[in-house]
């Protein structure tokens, strides 16, 4: 799958204008092995046809081959090979800005001093109008170890930084929140719980990113019980949240009543975990689970669920959700007929699934955890709630599943008005459970 | 003096178009002992004036009795009170935003999952090139505790965020670095310099703000000793640079040999230390200090100065400064003819000790601390120098005397191209002294 390669390269062709020249450079890629993007045609002559095709590929060694085969194919010439993704990570994809300019020696005595000091004074005297007049009111730190980042593990957080920031970049476009990454250079619980602590005061909630299993669920767990703002590890409730509502959409799809079903999640990771634990509290029954850990299996018995493994899974579940991080590792003999199957690492081939019987199967593709967290930090920070409920990420859920449209697992993740619905459910759902720390709940946000 | 009033309003009046109106009501502002920032004229017709006058005042109080006297005034109708600090203030000053938007999905695949995961595994390989790859390059943590601000000492570090982010706007406005402030919830010198050094991956330098003494000097030393970024306390060497190149520029335009000339420092605090410290290392003699606290006055001898009073500073030394933080404390009889006097605290009103014989008098408002952090934090960041040496700080001095108009102690704080040869100065100098970590050094920073 496209998502899971870890390189990308835009290759511009020169193709012969004659039919099926462009239908064999896709299937010589193809055979490859590689994935293709975007395919844009930039010119057109009445002997060629110009175009800029994205591929995507495991490693240099396999880019270089999938270039030599685009080479040999008849008709192709490859004029050029570009590294787009680098270019635009040159230094860094955000920035910390003025939100308005300082343009002359006025305006700084207004934003500095001595106009600033009334500023502080005011907040000195009560502290509740930092949200008013400070940054904090939309500051949200971005902390990671970078011990498990995405699928490409512990790689350390200073090599995880193109990640934070680009999750600070959907928080600006999609909800207009400011998001700053902070990198460890501890994987000490204590230490890290510490540090951020220490840190809190500049923000209006913590986000935890790609932070290995089972550190992250202590970490959480304490940092929240100690502070007042939300604490959210993005990989447990952002995925749970999408996942669960892109499982919903699939059952309500294929007439499976999810209260009645029998549900079996297959891999108890970081994700995993927060899946099956949020369809049992949705549901209020067990849910069956499977994972070759057995920390992973214990913590789950502790949560409610039922362990198991993936035979028994997948000949007694009518809907089960894999979240494994491994391809494949589902026998498509063992589909049942009538199952709802959605394998977030392709477990199993959907198609392949389908031809089994199965009455649904997708996998993580159509899953973007960009879908959650913008949305529930959003909402969480627009209450003023000191942490972020079930019952809040159920209302997510709630808004995905409506605004999914036909035919599709989730809705767009681009779509703003998505985004700002979340964060309106989200924050509601704090008011409702006087939890809420304002009255004023804007009905747009960002 | 107007830097030091705690509070600012705009008053819009509609003045009678006769001679004499405007002069009446400006006598009646200062007569209250407030100050006159910008008097703007709106608009004119044969019969009035309309005109916006900022007012500085101590407090509420004081300046309801202001705008009383104002509305008193002959000819004067005052029609608007407006609060133009906290309306920019409104939701804070910063925010982190985007270099470029995500505008499309293949965009997203660019900066995020599958493109991202190439330029993670690239700094894995080689962590150098986070630098060029991520916003590390070009982010300054301005961190506090909020134990020592401007002339409003120990508010707390929340209400001390608009200060900082008043520092934050001044980084990116004048050489383009982008400061996230970090208010600690600590004052322990142990957990601040634990959580500073714990986050310390995320940023290319360390400006600590308005931490109080003994405190900042301990904290500063270990965090330097511990990292490999420059870590700077502002109060201590972006002001001394400042003040020493007003003190040089004022010993220069008077004829007096700042090497030759024995000089006293009044006030051994955070900027006094490190003013008298710098004036001891530029001309190779001691200095003389006074300061009520025993255990300054200690520091200031271990260090190599002189600890004295100000009965002798003032009898004995030919150049005087002073940063108490407290006005009037030199009685003004005191003055030696031909002394050369910089009172950052209006220890001495400069026209009284001209009008005594003073060579040279000046106070504080000239010698804004603005001129001396984003040049050097810019330069010591370029040059990717682990730490902040004296030669680079004297660079930044010579810089400053050099840019200075004729007549004026210090260059403009708000031009740019004065920032960006302080940058240059200070990354040339970390080159010749051979700890700067990379051979590119930009002529014009920002």
């Amino acid at each position: 799958m496209a998502w899971e390669r870890k390189m990308m390269r835009t290759i511009r062709v020169r193709n012969a204008q004659k039919v099926g020249t462009l239908a064999r450079l896709l299937a010589a890629i193809s055979s490859m092995g590689a994935s293709i993007g975007s395919i844009e045609m930039l010119n057109e002559t009445a002997h060629s046809v110009l175009r800029d095709i994205t591929i995507y590929a495991d490693d240099t060694e396999h880019m270089d081959k999938v270039i030599e085969a685009m080479r040999d194919n008849e008709g192709t010439r490859v004029l050029e090979i570009r590294d787009e993704v680098l270019a635009l990570h040159q230094k860094g994809k955000i920035a910390i800005r003025s939100r308005f300019p300082i343009d002359s020696i006025a305006t700084l005595r207004r934003v500095y001093t001595p106009g600033v000091a009334e500023v502080c004074l005011k907040i000195a005297d009560d502290p509740e109008l930092a949200r008013l007049y400070t940054s904090i009111s939309h500051m949200v730190a971005i902390v990671t170890d970078g011990s498990a980042v995405l699928a490409l593990g512990d790689i350390g957080s200073l090599a995880s930084m193109p990640v934070m920031e680009a999750k600070s970049m959907l928080l600006e476009t999609l909800v207009g929140l400011s998001g700053m990454p902070i990198l460890l250079n501890t994987r000490n619980p204590n230490e890290i719980v510490q540090a951020v602590a220490a840190i809190a005061p500049t923000f209006a909630a913590i986000q935890l990113e790609d932070i290995s299993a089972p550190r992250c669920f202590e970490i959480e767990e304490r940092l929240q019980s100690i502070l007042d703002i939300p604490v959210m590890h993005e990989d447990q409730h952002g995925t749970a949240v999408v996942s669960v509502a892109a499982l919903t959409v699939a059952a309500n799809r294929t007439g499976v009543d999810m209260h009645k079903a029998v549900i079996g999640q297959i891999g108890l990771g970081v994700a995993g975990n927060a899946i099956a634990r949020m369809l049992m509290r949705l549901t209020g029954k067990p849910v069956f689970g499977a994972d070759l850990n057995e920390g992973a299996l214990e913590r789950f018995r502790r949560a409610g669920g039922r362990p198991s493994n993936v035979n028994e899974i997948m000949s007694e579940c009518d809907i089960v959700m894999a979240a494994t991080g491994q391809a494949n590792i589902i026998n498509p003999e063992m589909i049942r007929k009538g199952q709802v199957i959605l394998a977030l690492s392709t477990e199993v081939d959907p198609e392949e699934a389908l031809a089994r019987g199965a009455a649904f199967a997708a996998d993580g593709q159509a899953v973007n955890n960009v879908l959650g967290f913008p949305g529930i930090l959003r909402g969480a920070i627009d209450s003023q709630a000191p942490r972020i409920t079930d019952e809040m990420l159920f209302a997510a859920v709630e808004v995905l599943v409506s605004m999914t449209p036909a035919g599709e697992l989730t809705p767009n993740p681009l779509d703003k008005k998505v985004h700002q619905e979340v964060a309106r459910a989200v924050a509601l759902t704090a008011m409702k459970q006087g939890i809420a720390r304002t009255e004023f709940i804007p009905y747009a946000a960002g």
